[in-house]
Formats: structure tokens, C-alpha cells, sequence
């Protein structure tokens, strides 16, 4: 039994409470999903009765509604964490989610990377994906300077977005241009494509060629202008953010028109999108003093976006590839000779696709103690059976894959032996020497830290299962490998008919003896399993929320 | 001479004004995009003077400017239209631009169309899309029954938008489930990936089985909800367009969050997005009281949107295809037989996409009177020469794109002898009598309904360009077929020096020489040429704005 958390329960406003119920009748256990409709819980809801009580090990609260009865249990960590009042989200795709720059709080830590260590680090490339989230960008060097490579860079971390321009845009001067872009004149900061709504968030620019004499690249944080132009001129911030502009473009196959405010806050009143375009601003239809106020304020925006204490100058050299976001960087060129040798290629994709791959990237990142269990110490011997702990694990993993099991008993198969392993593989030494080491309950435990009870009970009952199956299944016992026999007497031999009738009995009997089953079958010298990065997708699935 | 409009263009905006410059040194004449910066226009900026002029024929007021001396010319026509003050911008992204909806105002006037007449017929394509903004949707039926055909329905009018789900999704009953909308259980009016951001701003469902008992479809005017909403419970509607709200997604390859109210409204407090659904929202993190506020008007707006009243009932059969606004539309269907056969293949696309490719077929209804000359009187005889009137443009067109000439020039081959069948072909044998028609000045004037003077000028200029030739360059009035040396005296004979001086002199003299000689090549019975529809893209695409 724990204690109650320290704020009382019954403040907490109950609709809120009851709509964040975790059992499963409320919430899909697979997606998360809610079962139930918020308009369907009664009026009048209110809590009934308060206990402390204990939930997969972790102290927890358990709430008895009125009028209709439903128990829900909070661990305390999460009512904890999420307490009315706290700390407000920092909601990343607004200014209270970014680091504002100026060019110079940029000097010596330039987001780059190397294009094939980027690849091959997952660690490195979190860093950089966490960097167009921070600072709104991140150059890669050294990428292949192969015609379509941009969208490989893209698909590293989300999906191109077509539009107009193709998949894939040159970026050259072209003999009839539809757009300045393609021309050799200078371009001052700008957003790309304001006239779409939804805007593309993300821009990729990779540089083939660029022998020219100018045609430097140039990025503004257009959050730090916002920023600036909120202190310096209250009333033109206002303005631009309560003006509707009109962005267009039109040439043979497209006409695209979005109106959309310079500066997009949200409903907190907080920066999350700049969307500037000096060449693409159509005809604004507002009263005289409206259009006079709103002229004001948009150049006093303009004027501040060409400070050059705000543009970070780059040169994007054969091999860069440059990742940022289009909903807050402005990108700028200088002009360069009309004649000079220069191919940019590039595509659009979104930012929330690359949120997902870094928060992907960061569940293996929470794994990695499980990955080095796997690749160090599991591959020494396991209790004289002809396979290794890991080789082992991977096999009933493996099994219960093939065998179409839902993913929390892949996950249960593949662990299920973790506690043989936890610190190094000696306590599988000590069970061979006939003391129980308990591995089932010390790997349930420690197997807590990451997954929910549907992983970590099939693990704890995984030995209580062969107890279990050598009582109620005539030939099982005789099946088993001569290790597994000797220590069925260690770990408190056959169950008898009353132990066996309270096993069967519990809620999770029979997923635990399909683990067992996996367990049993996992000691093949010559099977071939899939490495432990196979299932990362799916035990980061698994993770607690 | 034309007189000043009615209103003092001293008192205009002076910024505005100015922005609006049309000339082609402030905007590319090809893209439209404006080629000076905002900031840089002087300070002090003001009306030096204004003076009524004919601009291509039309009434236009010059403005001279104070300090630059730069000088605008803006047709009449335009400022009129475009006064400030006048109606505001119908954004129809926001409820200002659609017509919202219950379920009894589309009794008779379903959006529906046969998918090869969809195709087939532009005018029922536009209208289809016309729904698609105004109400929110539409049904095609008949679309072929084929795996991935979703995507060729998304490919009529935009482009897919990739997504966690694929670009392509299959929604039927799945072993194991990521999403409840991959199960049997009755899913209620909702918003698909709410949890993106930006939200796919239109969703495709496909019809390949529907052989459940249950399993029809719904669809809410999420807009019109939302406007019940703020008559019946202003404070509610209010809480929601303030509260921005996580929705939350994780699965084994994704891990998405949006922050985003229930009810988005632009900064002029028109509704512009309803993003609902009761799966996806996580934990909110706001002060008790606040919380208790948001849940009222969440549970309010709930109940709302399930009144049967809003609610639109279909049942998708094998070969449907519903399209649907998801920034606007809930969509929700009723629960089946977990083994009844139900199988739709969906997609995401968006709205930008729509819109404009409804944009690029209303201007080919605007060119529909050409294509019913090339049609119609256009395929008589052309003046005894060999080739009909329409082959004979179509030849020049043809020739002056394969020479890489710019479009405006390609138009204005394909259209030099318009004025020859400007009512029928009669024009044409009267200048073989003996009579100028004036073909080329009734043709330049008629083309100015639909293009600038970059097209018209040559086109009026053609046929002094045979005059010019001829006095010019020895051998060319040989190489004129016998029409055209017949026609020569009756248009006014070879020019003199005098005249082929002052003709040389004139702006438009080489691109008037550049279409002659496509035009005197244009006489080839043997030529094969592209149809007047080929040409739709180029010419729409220098209609005026």
C-alpha cells in the first residue's frame, strides 16, 4: 500500500480526471486510442471513493466513480507529472518551444554533420533532427552529389510533399522562368511558397554545382525577428498579426492564392509561424486606414528581416544539403553572374514527420541498455544449454513473431530471460548450482523500467509456467532440455493440482504459458534469428507512455 | 483620352498604390512576382501627378511619383475593382467562402457525378471541385473497382499527401489493429490525423466491398457545428477557440503531437479549421478552472455534433469514392459485423492542390469561344490556300513552340488570323474581293478580352510585318504564297523606306516579324499538329490576372 499524493483527488476537475482513465475498457491497450465518447459519461460524474494502492509495483491512486461505478487507477508519477496547474506544455512548433537566434549565437556551433554519419549514428542523427526542431535547421556535408539525392535525404526523416514545382525542383536559371528562383538575381529573405496552405514546413536545398561568383545563401530566424518586432513596435506586430494577406502565384498550371497573417500566433498568442514573402503579396482589400497601418507595419517588418546582425551567411558548397523550416527561417540568395555554373536541387516535407522520426530515434535511445545486454553479456554461455543467453532470447522472440503473436508477448518471448542477465550472466550459474536466482521476478522488475504489465507479467510467471505445464500436460516435463529439468526442481518443481488450479486461475496464465512454449522451443544451435535491432520498432512501440 | 474615375487617387494608400504598380520593371511580366523590396521604396512616397490614359485601348490613369519619378499606369477597370473599402475577400478557407450545411439542404443536390464523365467532361470537373470547397465534399461513383485507384481519383485534382498510414491506407478489420478505424466498432464524427500538423486538409475513401451489415458512413458539417455552437453557447465556442489542445499518435514507427484548438478561427474570428476527435486527445495541462471550463464546452460541442439533424447518412457501395474536406467535414461510420467483407482504400491530399487545379479549369471555360472558332467556323477554308483557317493556326502555334519561342509569342502565332473568323469566315473572302478586312486590328481587338498587349500587338502588327518584309528583305514577297501576294495590295502594298523606317522602329516590330514567318510557313496540307486543347495550358496561363 502507498500512501495518498499529497494534493487532494477530489479537487482535481473530474472530467479531465475520468477522461485520462488508463484501464483498458477506457483506452485501447494497442493504439492508445479512447473507447469511449467524451458525451457519453454521465453528468453529474463525481469521485465516489479514493485508495492508495499498489500498480505494477508503483504506487498508485484508485477512483471509484459515481454514478456509474468505474474504477480507474492513476499511478502517482502521472498524476504527479500532470497536475493541474503545472508547468504549461512547451509546445515545439510555437516560439516557446525554440532557441531564437541571432547570427552570432550561432558562431562555432553550426548544426552539421557529415552526410554517412548521419546515417550511421542514430545518436547523431537525432542531434540534428532535435536541431531543425531548436534552431530551425541543419546542414549536411558531404551528401552524394547525385541528381535526386535530396529526396534520400528527405526520406531519413519524413516524407516529400509534391507540389506544383514536382517532387523534385532545380533550383538553376532556366530560359523562361516561372518564378525569380530560377533566375540569377538576388532573393531577398523569404518564406518558399506562401500561397500554399497548408505551406510546405520544411525545405531541403542540396547543392550540385555552384561555381558562380555570388550566389551565397543566407537564413533569418523569422521567430527572433517577430521577437524583435514585438519589443521595438508593439503596434505593427499587432498589425501583422490580425491582417490577413493575400499570397498568390499563377502561371500555366497553377493559381494558388493563401491569406494568411505575416506573423501566425497562436491561440496563447505565441509565434508559430512567419510567412514572408515581399514577391508573392497579391492585392490587399481593406479599408484606407487599415491598408495605411498594415503598409507601415510590414515595412518596418521588412526593414528589420534585412539587419545583418540577423542573417547567418552560409555557402552552400557541392555536397550540402540544407534542411530548414519554412514556417519560421527566411532564406535568402545574393545574385550571382547570369553566365556562373549553379545547381541547387530541392523538395518539401513536413515538419511533424520529422518530430515523429526524432521522437522514434529517442525511444531506441532508451533502449540502449537492453541493446548492450543483448550484444555483451548475453552472449556468454546460457546454463550449459547449446545456445547462447542472446542467441536464446532471440529465438523465442523470433518464434513468437512468426507465430503471429501480438506484440507485447513478441516483446515478453524476446525478454524473457533479462533477468538471468541483469548485472552479469553469473546468476545463471548460481541457479545451475541449485539456488533459485528468481530470474523471472528480478527481470519482470527490471523489464518495469521501460514496458507496462502486459510485458513484464508473462515474464514474472514464465518459470511458474513450466511448474505449471509439468502438472497439467502429460509428456511436457519429458520434453524439456536436461538444464530446464534439473533446475525445475530449484525453482519449487511440478505444481500440484491446488497450485496449478490458482495459476490457471490468473489473468495472465496463458500468456505466460505461450512464452514458455517460445522459451522451450529457443535452443536450436542452428537457428537463424534476426539481430535485437529487429524489434526495436516494436518494443518502442511497447514503451510506457 | 479617358476621364479620371470618380474618386481622388490622392487619397489611396500611397504604399499600397505603389505596391500594386503593374509595370514590368516592378513585376515580372512572366511570373507575375513583384522584383523590388518592400523597404526600398522612398520614404515620403507621394502622388506627383495623375493623368487619364488608354492603356491597350482601355481607360487607365497614369500616376507620376514624388521623389522617384517612377510613373504607374493602373487600367481604370482595376482600381475600381479593387478600391479600398470595397467587399472584403470571401477567403474560402473560412466559413466566409462556404455554405454550411445540415443534413436536410443536400436532400436532391447530393454532390455526385459519374467518374467517366468526370473525367471526361472539364465543365462537370470543375463543378464537382466547386463542391468540394463550397460544401465540403463529393461523390464519385462508377470509379473502377482496382487496388491503388484512390490514388489515380487524388491525381484529377492534386497530390498525395504521405503520411504514417502510407501514401495509401487499406481501412478494413486488421489482426492487429494501430487504429480503431482498422477494427468493426462504430467510430463517431471525427477528423482523421488530427495529431498532424499541418492536417491532411483532404481525405479520399474508396469503395472496393461493402458487403457488412452496417458499416454506412456519416458525414457533420464540422463549420456548421461549429456556428450552432457559438449562436447556442457564445462562451463555449470561445473557450475552444482559445484552448489549444494535444492530439497525440504513437505507434511502433510514429510518435506524432498537435497542439491545436478544437476550433481554429483566422485573425478576423472566422472559423477556418473544426479539428475533432475523441480517440486522439491526451492530457491536457491547464489550471483546474480552466480545465473545468474546457471540458464543458468540449462535451457541449460533442453532443452537438452527434445530433441527427447535422448528420448526413451514406453507405459507400463497391466503385464510390467520397472526397472530403478534413479541415471542415467529421466523417464517421456506423459499426458492422466483424466478419462482414468491408474494404475502402483511402488518401490524403490537399486543399491548395484542389483549389487551384478548379482555378486552371475555369480559365479554360474562359477561353471556350476560341476553342469553338478551332471548332467551328475556324475549319472552313483559309483564303484558297491549302490548310483550313484552324490548321493554319494551329501550324503557326505549332511551329513558334517548336522553335522554343515564349509563350506569349506561341499564343499570338496560334492566334494571328482570329480576326479572319471573328464572326465567320465571310471576312476572309471579302479581303479576297478586294476589301481589307483588317483582320489583323479586328483580331488584335478581340484577343484583348482575354491577353495583354504582349499578344495582341503582334498579332495586329502581322500583317504590316508582310509589308515591312517585303520591303526589306529581297526574296521574301517571291517566297509568299499567291493569296498573300494578292492580298499585299489590298492591306496597303509594300512599304516604303519612310515606312519601313518608322515601322522598324516600333516596340513590338520583331516579335511581329517573328509570327509573319510563322505564319507564311503555316501552309503546309501535309503538316500533323497538335489540337487547339494542347495549347489550354500556355494560354491560360497569360490570360489577365
Amino acid at each position: 500500500m502507498s500512501p495518498l499524493p499529497a494534493f487532494p483527488i477530489g479537487d482535481l476537475p473530474v472530467m479531465w480526471l475520468r477522461d485520462n482513465c488508463p484501464c483498458t475498457q477506457c483506452r485501447d491497450p494497442r493504439s492508445g486510442q479512447k473507447l469511449f465518447q467524451i458525451g457519453s459519461l454521465p453528468d453529474g460524474l463525481r469521485v465516489a471513493a479514493v485508495a492508495a494502492v499498489d500498480s505494477a509495483g508503483a504506487p498508485a491512486v484508485e477512483v471509484t466513480w459515481d454514478p456509474d461505478g468505474h474504477r480507474s487507477t492513476y499511478p502517482q508519477a502521472w498524476l504527479e507529472a500532470h497536475r493541474p496547474g503545472g508547468p504549461e506544455h512547451r509546445d515545439r512548433r510555437t516560439e516557446a518551444g525554440k532557441e531564437l537566434w541571432a547570427a552570432r549565437d550561432l558562431t562555432g556551433r553550426m548544426p552539421t554533420a557529415d552526410w554517412d554519419e548521419y546515417l550511421a549514428e542514430p545518436a547523431l542523427r537525432a542531434r540534428m533532427l532535435e536541431s531543425v526542431l531548436r534552431l530551425g535547421f541543419m546542414v549536411l556535408r558531404g551528401v552524394p552529389e547525385r541528381e535526386g539525392q535530396v529526396l534520400d535525404v528527405a526520406e531519413t526523416f519524413g516524407y516529400v510533399r509534391e507540389t506544383n514545382y514536382g517532387k523534385l525542383f532545380d533550383v538553376r536559371v532556366e530560359p523562361d522562368p516561372n518564378n525569380l528562383a530560377f533566375t540569377s538575381v538576388a532573393i531577398t529573405p523569404h518564406t518558399d511558397n506562401p500561397y500554399r496552405d497548408p505551406v510546405p514546413t520544411l525545405q531541403l536545398l542540396h547543392c550540385l554545382v555552384n561555381d558562380a561568383d555570388g550566389g551565397d545563401s543566407g537564413l533569418v530566424d523569422g521567430f527572433a525577428a517577430a521577437a524583435l518586432l514585438r519589443r521595438e513596435d508593439p503596434e505593427a506586430f499587432e498589425v501583422l498579426t490580425r491582417t490577413p494577406v493575400p499570397f498568390v502565384f499563377r502561371d500555366a498550371g497553377a493559381e494558388l492564392r493563401a491569406d494568411r497573417p505575416l506573423i501566425d500566433t497562436d491561440p496563447l498568442g505565441r509565434v508559430r509561424e512567419v510567412r514572408f514573402n515581399n514577391r508573392s503579396i497579391g492585392t490587399l482589400r481593406l479599408p484606407a486606414d487599415a491598408l495605411e497601418a498594415f503598409y507601415a507595419a510590414y515595412r518596418t517588418f521588412a526593414e528589420l528581416l534585412e539587419r545583418s546582425e540577423l542573417r547567418l551567411d552560409l555557402r552552400l558548397v557541392p555536397g550540402d544539403c540544407l534542411v530548414f523550416d519554412n514556417t519560421r527561417l527566411l532564406h535568402a540568395r545574393t545574385a550571382f553572374a547570369k553566365d556562373g555554373a549553379r545547381h541547387l536541387q530541392g523538395c518539401y516535407a513536413d515538419l511533424d514527420g520529422l518530430a515523429s522520426t526524432l521522437a522514434v530515434l529517442r525511444r531506441a535511445d532508451t533502449l540502449e541498455p537492453l541493446a548492450q545486454l543483448f550484444a555483451g553479456a548475453g552472449t556468454t554461455e546460457y546454463l550449459g544449454e547449446p545456445v547462447s543467453m542472446a542467441q536464446h532470447m532471440l529465438q523465442a522472440g523470433a518464434r513468437a513473431e512468426a507465430a503471429g503473436a501480438p506484440p507485447h508477448l513478441v516483446a515478453a518471448a524476446l525478454l524473457h530471460d533479462v533477468g538471468h542477465v541483469e548485472d552479469d550472466v553469473v546468476t545463471g550459474r548460481e541457479l545451475m548450482s541449485g539456488n533459485d536466482n528468481r530470474h523471472s521476478h528480478t527481470g519482470a522488475d527490471a523489464l518495469g523500467r521501460w514496458f507496462g504489465p502486459e510485458v513484464t507479467e508473462p515474464v514474472r510467471l514464465h518459470v511458474a509456467a513450466k511448474r505449471y505445464l509439468c502438472a497439467v500436460e502429460p509428456g511436457y516435463h519429458d520434453r524439456l532440455s536436461e538444464a530446464s529439468k534439473y533446475t525445475l526442481a530449484v525453482q519449487g518443481g511440478v505444481m500440484t493440482p491446488a497450485q496449478a488450479d490458482r495459476f490457471a486461475a490468473l489473468a495472465g496464465a496463458a500468456d505466460a504459458v505461450a512464452v514458455r512454449r517460445w522459451d522451450d522451443e529457443a535452443k536450436d544451435p542452428d537457428a537463424v534469428t534476426p539481430p535485437f535491432e529487429h524489434f526495436l520498432p516494436l518494443l518502442t512501440a511497447l514503451l510506457r507512455g
